[in-house]
This record gives C-alpha cells, sequence and structure tokens, in this order.
C-alpha cells in the first residue's frame, strides 16, 4: 500500500497546479487560464496534432511531458514568457521544485517524470521540440481568439514573439507557418508592436 | 490548410469546457473545478495508476478518452453524480452534443473521438472500466483533502456512492479498496450520511 499511498500523495500535491494563473487569457477573454487548463490543451493537441511533427513522435512520451511540463510552477511560480528579470532565477527555482515535487512520487516513477521535464527543458528531441510546438502555440490561439488582449496588456513585441519562437520550426514547419500568420494579422491590428 | 484549419477551430472550440463547473472542490476547498482541471488530471493518474488495472489497459486509448469525455458538457452542460432529475435527459443532451462538437473535426479524428466517447459511455471495455475507475476516484481523493465539502453540501449518502461505484471494482480491485477506506473515514465523520 505504500506504493499507491505515495501516488496518491502526489496526484493530490499536484493539485495546486490549478491555482497557478498564466498571463493568456481563454478565448472569450472571460479570465486568465491555469497550468491545469493549459496543460489539458496541450495533451488534446498532442494526440491531434501529431502528424504535423517533422519528425516522428511518441505520444506516449509527449502527452506525459506536457501534462507534468508545468508541475514545478507550483513551488516556483509562472514566469510569463516576456519577463526577462524572472528568466534569470527561472532555472534554479524551477529545479528545486522539480526536486521536491517529482520526489514524493516511488522512485520509478518519480525518475521518469524528472526526465521527461528534463528532456523538455533540454529542448533537443524530437518530443521535445513537438512539445515546445504546443506549448507556443496554444497562447498563440487563445490570444487570437480573445482579440490579442495578453499581448496588448503586456506591450509585446513582434521581435519577443520570434524570438521565442526561433526554435518553432524545428518541431513543426507546418505549424509554425499557421502561427506566423496569426502573429502577422495581430500585428496588422496593432496588438502587437512591430518596432 | 483545410484540415489543419478545422483542427486549430475545434482546438479553440473547447476551450469552452474551461468554464463548465462540476460539484467538486479544489483540494484547498478554495473554490470548485473545471472540466479542463478535472481531465487534466484524470490523464495524469492515468499515466500514474495503470498499473493497478484489473486488466491490462491501452494508455493510448485511455488517455485521449479521459481527455475528451467531458467535452460534451459545453452544450451539455454538467449533470452532477447525484442529479436524479437531470440524469432523465442526459443522454438525449450529451448525444446531440458530441454530434455537434466532434463533428468539427477531420472525418478520420471526429470518428475517432465519437467512438472514444461511445466507447466510455458503454462502460463495458477494459480501457473504459479504467477510465471511470479514474472518474470516480479524482473527485473522492479531492472530497477527501477538502473535508468533504461538496459531500456534505449536497447531502450525499453513504448509498448513493456505492450505488455510483457499483461497477468500480470491475476496473481495478486496488483502487476502490482504497476508495472505500475514503468514504468509510468521511462516514465517520459525518460527511457523508450513512442511513
Amino acid at each position: 500500500m505504500e506504493r499507491l499511498q505515495k501516488q496518491m500523495d502526489f496526484i493530490v500535491e499536484v493539485d495546486k497546479v490549478k491555482q497557478i494563473i498564466r498571463q493568456t487569457y481563454l478565448s472569450d477573454a472571460s479570465r486568465k487560464e491555469d497550468d491545469a487548463e493549459h496543460s489539458w490543451h496541450l495533451a488534446l493537441m498532442a494526440v491531434l496534432l501529431s502528424e504535423y511533427s517533422n519528425e516522428e513522435v511518441d505520444l506516449k512520451k509527449v502527452v506525459p511531458m506536457v501534462l507534468i511540463h508545468d508541475l514545478v510552477e507550483i513551488d516556483a511560480g509562472d514566469t510569463y514568457a516576456y519577463d526577462e528579470a524572472g528568466a534569470q532565477t527561472k532555472v534554479e527555482r524551477e529545479t528545486k521544485a522539480a526536486d521536491r515535487i517529482f520526489g514524493m512520487l516511488p522512485e520509478d516513477q518519480g525518475r521518469w517524470f524528472r526526465d521527461l521535464w528534463d528532456e523538455f527543458e533540454a529542448y533537443e528531441s524530437a518530443d521535445a521540440k513537438f512539445a515546445h510546438v504546443l506549448d507556443n502555440c496554444q497562447p498563440l490561439l487563445l490570444n487570437d481568439a480573445s482579440n490579442g488582449r495578453s499581448w496588448a496588456e503586456h506591450g509585446v513585441r513582434k521581435s519577443q514573439i520570434y524570438k521565442r519562437n526561433e526554435h518553432t520550426s524545428e518541431g513543426s514547419r507546418e505549424i509554425w507557418k499557421y502561427m506566423q500568420k496569426l502573429i502577422d494579422k495581430h500585428v496588422e491590428l496593432g496588438h502587437v508592436i512591430d518596432e
């Protein structure tokens, strides 16, 4: 029973990720979304869009990867994509969080999740690159649906979005092409600053 | 591009499931959770707990199944587990919703999701039985963590919980044993009515 108890304790602990609020608004702009909602959306996108990955991906890895990729934010908080000060301490905060949170699981499963998270952060494998495509595309879809509200509130510049997406085409050329059209549209509309 | 556009339209449409509020409180009882958060939790539980399924399950089916099992509630609304009046019209409302929502996808993927949802509802396959174990266990974990608040608010009786879980042990004897201990604990505490 000790193994099952550890798993159940972890499952209850990670409920806290539902309280980590992101900067992206829901499609109707009624409120910002949280990490659990975001991760659910990515997992669904993974199963629907894997056909657009440049390289073959393994959904048995990508899906758990996106389901757990933000759990470290339970301790480390959400660092907004364009927060440069926060980015400097992000790695240290998140590594410490990963030690504690994944450490709650039975050793084999804790190691598995930690490896998936490390692989996601390393951004090198085909699976990680595709997971990042989803992680970057999903807020873009919601920003588009909510009339660019989060971009406008943060005064986001086109160059910042392109910098954040500098490797997106390595994961999926087709999805990146779709994303570029959306970015251009919102530059045109004045929701994204074109310097 | 038409295929990708359909997929993206679906992905934005189902964002609405984040606004379908369930009766279960988050672990700290601060607010009720929504369907997207619940579905994220089930998917994570599926990958962690499949070892306890009585029969071998296929996570490439169970995970998408739990990710999409509540999408029909976008149109049909959430029917509380112990709402007997709502239960009478549930099937009709949800079937109509499934036609519309899964119908937005390219035909192959719409058919795939519809089949998964039908299989979940039919409650016959090993995959569906295990998905239902998760769907019944997750709110129980949150009810336990939040001191039985949702049960107490609804005056839920022990017999109702047992009725709802009459097939849970067919999916996982071990998880059902764990769940029974939690139920007994909250009967003892007076959060669940023992008639």
